[in-house]
C-alpha cells in the first residue's frame, strides 16, 4: 500500500494507450478522426464501451437522468464529497480522437491506478463522462444538467441542425426527457472538480511547455450582424450611388482590431467566421451582408466594454454608409475563474513530475465552466500539435498525454488525501 | 406618304402599350415580374407570341439557326444592307418586364409604324429578338452566333446552373445544336445596328435626363479569388498566431477603392458580390475565403493597368498575412466603342423631339457589344426608376418609354433614308 501524499504516482501508460486505441475505433472516420455526435449510434456505442470498461475495472458505475456516466472508487475509509474528474466522449462530426475522450479515459485510468495501488484516500473519487459537450442540441447538456443550469424549456425546444428533436431522440432510447431537469447533484457531494483536456490551441506547442494550468475560462458574446443596403447592378450603378452592404462589413472588420487593442486585454480575441451576402451574385452590389461576430475575454467587465464600443462602431459605420444595421445577440457567456488552491496543487504535481507548466486562459468552452458552480475547479491542458482541433489532424504526442495523465493522477491523489 | 427625313415621326403609343401588356402576361410572376429564362416554356411562348405578332403586322418573318427571330420591312425600292434594331425577349428568373422586351417591342413598333406611314426608305429595316441574352447557358448566345463570335465547343459544353445541357434542350425542341455555328450574318447585310434598352442604373433618373446615348459599353474582368490560411478554433488561437483568410479579403476590399481612384477612370467600378468562408462556423477562424471580384471600365488599357495593380495588391496582402492566394480569371471582356455617326443621329433625333439626352457609358453587357463587330452600332437608354434591374421592381414611366421609342423610330428612319 502506498502511503498517501508521499510519493509520485504514474499511470499505466500501456493500458491507457490500449483504451485510447479501442475507443478511437468507435465512430472512426476514413480521414483518421471520429464522428460521435451526441446520442448518435456511434456515441451510444462509445458510452456502452465506457460502461463495460468501468465494470471490468472493478469500479462502481452510475448513470444519471441526463445520461452522464460515472465511475466511482472509494478506498477503505473514504467518505464525504468526491474529488471528481471527467470530460466527454461525444465529438463533433469528423472531429479529433482526443477532444473530450482524453479526459474521460485518463480519469478512468486514475481511478483504476489508485485502486490497484491500494492507495488510502480520505475522499471518494469519480470519473465522469458528460453528455453532449459539443452541443449537438445546443449548450453542454450533461454538465449543465448535473449543475442544475439547464434553462427552463430547453428539453422541449432543443433540436440539432437537422431539426431532430432532443426529446424524440431520448424517447427512442427509452429515456424520459423530463429527467434532464432532475439530474442536479448537490454541491456538497463534490469536493473538487478537475478536467484534463487538449489545449485546442497552439500556445503550449509554440512555447514548448508541457502542461497548461487553466486559471480562467473566457466568456464570450456572439452576435449575428446584418447590414442592409440596396442590391444593384454592379455595372450600371456608379460607386458613389451605391449602398453596398458588404462595405459595411469591411469597415467594421477593419475597425475591430483597433478597438480590441485599445479597450481589450491581451487575451481578447474576436472572429468573423461566417459571411453571407445577398443576393450573392458576382454582378450585383450586395444588398445585404449578414455575418457572425464573436469576442472572447477572461474579464467580464472588459467584455461589456468591448460590446459597447463595437456596437457603437458598427452603428456609426451604418450611418456613414447609409446602411441599416441589425445586431442580434446570439449568446452571452460570463467568464469563469478556476480555484486558486486547486491550481496550486496541479502546479506542484507538475513540478514534482519534472514537467514544465504555465498558467493560461482557456479560450474554448468546457464542462468545467459549468462545474465551477458546484465545486472549486481547475483544468489541465496538454499541447495540441499545431493547435489543430475539431478535425482529424488534431494530435498530441503520447509523451505529452502521459505527462497530462500523470499530473491529473497526482493532483487527484493529493486532493483526495 | 411621308417625305423622307423631313418630319418628326411618332410611334403608336397605344399599340405599343397593348403589346407590352400582352407580352408581360407570358411568364408573369406573382411579384409583378416575369420569368422567361431562355428556351424555357415561358420563353418559347414569348417567342411564338412575337412570331404571330410579326405576321399579323404584315412584316416578313425570319428565324435563323441560332433561334434569333427577326421582322423585316422593305419599302418600295429599298435594297442593300439593313438598318437593324433589336434586343431580347428572354429574362432572368423573376426579372423585370422591360429588360430586353422593350427593345424588341419598340423595334416591331418602328417597323410597323414606318410601314403604315408608307415611308419611302432606301434600306430595308429589321427588328430582331436575340436568343438567351441573359446567359442561361453562358454568354449571349444569339447575338454571338449571329456575329460569328461563338467559341469552338460552346454548344457541346454549355449547361445552365442546374446542369441542363443546351444541346439537349435544343434537340428536345427539334433544333440541331450544330446549327448555332452557322448562324453568322455577313457584315455587308447590316448597315447599322441600334438597340433601345432600359438603363438598368440610376444615373438618368437622378440627373432627370430623358435619353442616354451610349458611346461605349464597358469591358470587364471577373476573378474568383481564394485566400487560404489555417482554420483554427477562434477561442484558443491568439490573434497573432492566426492565418485568417477572411482578413485577406478585408484588406483587399479596403485597398480596392484607393487603387481605382489612383489608376482608374471616373467610369471605373468594382464589386465583390459573393463571399464564402470555410469552414464557415462562428467559432472557427476562416481557413479559406473565396470571393468574386469584378472591375468594369470603358477603357481597355485602364482595365489592364487595374488588373495588374489589383493582382499585385492581392498578392502583397497574402504575403503580409502569411496566406496563400489563388486568382482565377473567370471572364475578360474588352470594352466596345459605339459609332460616332450613329450617336450623332440619335442625339439629333432626341433634340428634334425636344427631349434631353446625355452621352453615357453602358455598365451592363448588351447584344450591341457583339453587333459592333458586324456593323457600326449605338444604343438608346431610357431611365430605370430607382436604378432597379433584374427584379420585379424594375420600372420606367410610360412617358420615358415613348420618348425612347420615338427616338429609336426617328433614328432608324434617318439611318434608313
Amino acid at each position: 500500500m502506498v502511503e498517501a501524499n508521499k510519493e509520485i504516482l504514474r499511470v499505466d501508460s500501456e493500458r491507457l494507450k490500449g483504451w485510447f486505441e479501442e475507443l478511437s475505433e468507435i465512430g472512426a472516420t476514413t480521414q483518421g478522426g471520429v464522428s460521435r455526435r451526441a446520442l448518435t449510434e456511434a456515441d451510444l456505442a462509445g458510452r456502452n464501451w465506457f460502461k463495460v470498461k468501468i465494470r471490468s475495472c472493478g469500479l462502481e458505475l452510475w448513470e444519471d437522468s441526463a445520461l452522464n456516466i460515472g465511475a466511482k472508487y472509494s478506498s477503505l475509509g473514504a467518505s464525504g464529497p468526491s474529488v471528481m474528474t471527467g470530460s466527454h466522449l461525444d465529438s463533433v462530426e469528423n472531429g479529433g480522437r482526443l477532444d473530450g475522450a482524453l479526459g474521460v479515459l485518463a480519469g478512468l485510468e486514475c481511478l483504476t491506478r489508485l485502486k490497484e495501488l491500494e492507495v488510502q484516500l480520505k475522499r471518494p473519487i469519480e470519473a465522469v463522462s458528460f453528455t453532449d459537450e459539443e452541443g449537438r442540441f445546443g449548450g453542454m447538456m450533461g454538465s449543465q444538467a448535473l449543475c442544475g443550469k439547464l434553462s427552463a424549456g430547453y428539453v422541449e425546444r432543443a433540436k440539432d441542425v437537422d431539426g431532430v428533436a432532443l426529446s424524440d431522440v431520448l424517447r427512442s432510447i427509452g429515456v424520459n426527457p423530463e429527467g434532464l431537469y432532475t439530474a442536479k447533484r448537490s454541491s456538497d457531494s463534490i469536493h473538487r472538480f478537475l478536467e484534463l483536456h487538449i489545449e485546442q490551441g497552439p500556445v503550449l506547442g509554440k512555447e514548448e511547455i508541457n502542461i497548461g494550468v487553466v486559471e480562467s475560462i473566457v466568456g464570450l458574446f456572439n452576435w449575428r450582424v446584418r447590414y442592409v443596403g440596396q442590391a444593384n447592378h454592379s455595372g450600371t450603378t456608379p460607386m458613389h450611388m451605391r449602398a453596398d452592404a458588404f462595405k459595411g462589413l469591411v469597415c467594421f472588420a477593419s475597425a475591430v482590431d483597433e478597438i480590441l487593442k485599445n479597450h481589450g486585454t491581451p487575451s481578447s480575441v474576436s472572429n468573423i467566421g461566417k459571411v453571407e451576402l445577398l443576393p450573392g451574385a458576382a454582378n450585383v452590389v450586395p444588398g445585404q451582408a449578414e455575418f457572425t461576430f464573436e469576442v472572447r475575454d477572461s474579464c467580464g467587465a472588459t467584455l461589456n466594454l468591448l460590446a459597447d464600443k463595437l456596437a457603437d462602431a458598427a452603428t456609426d459605420i451604418a450611418r456613414r454608409l447609409s446602411l441599416q444595421i441589425q445586431i442580434d445577440s446570439m449568446a452571452e457567456i460570463a467568464p469563469e475563474q478556476c480555484d486558486g488552491d486547486t491550481i496550486s496543487i496541479v502546479e506542484s504535481a507538475a513540478a514534482d513530475l519534472g514537467v514544465t507548466s504555465k498558467r493560461m486562459v482557456s479560450g474554448a468552452a468546457h464542462d468545467t465552466q459549468n462545474m465551477i458552480a458546484l465545486a472549486p475547479s481547475a483544468m489541465v491542458f496538454v499541447p495540441s500539435r499545431g493547435g489543430f482541433s475539431h478535425c482529424p489532424e488534431e494530435a498530441t504526442s503520447w509523451k505529452d498525454i502521459c505527462n497530462g495523465a500523470n499530473v491529473l493522477l497526482n493532483a487527484i491523489y493529493r486532493l483526495a488525501c
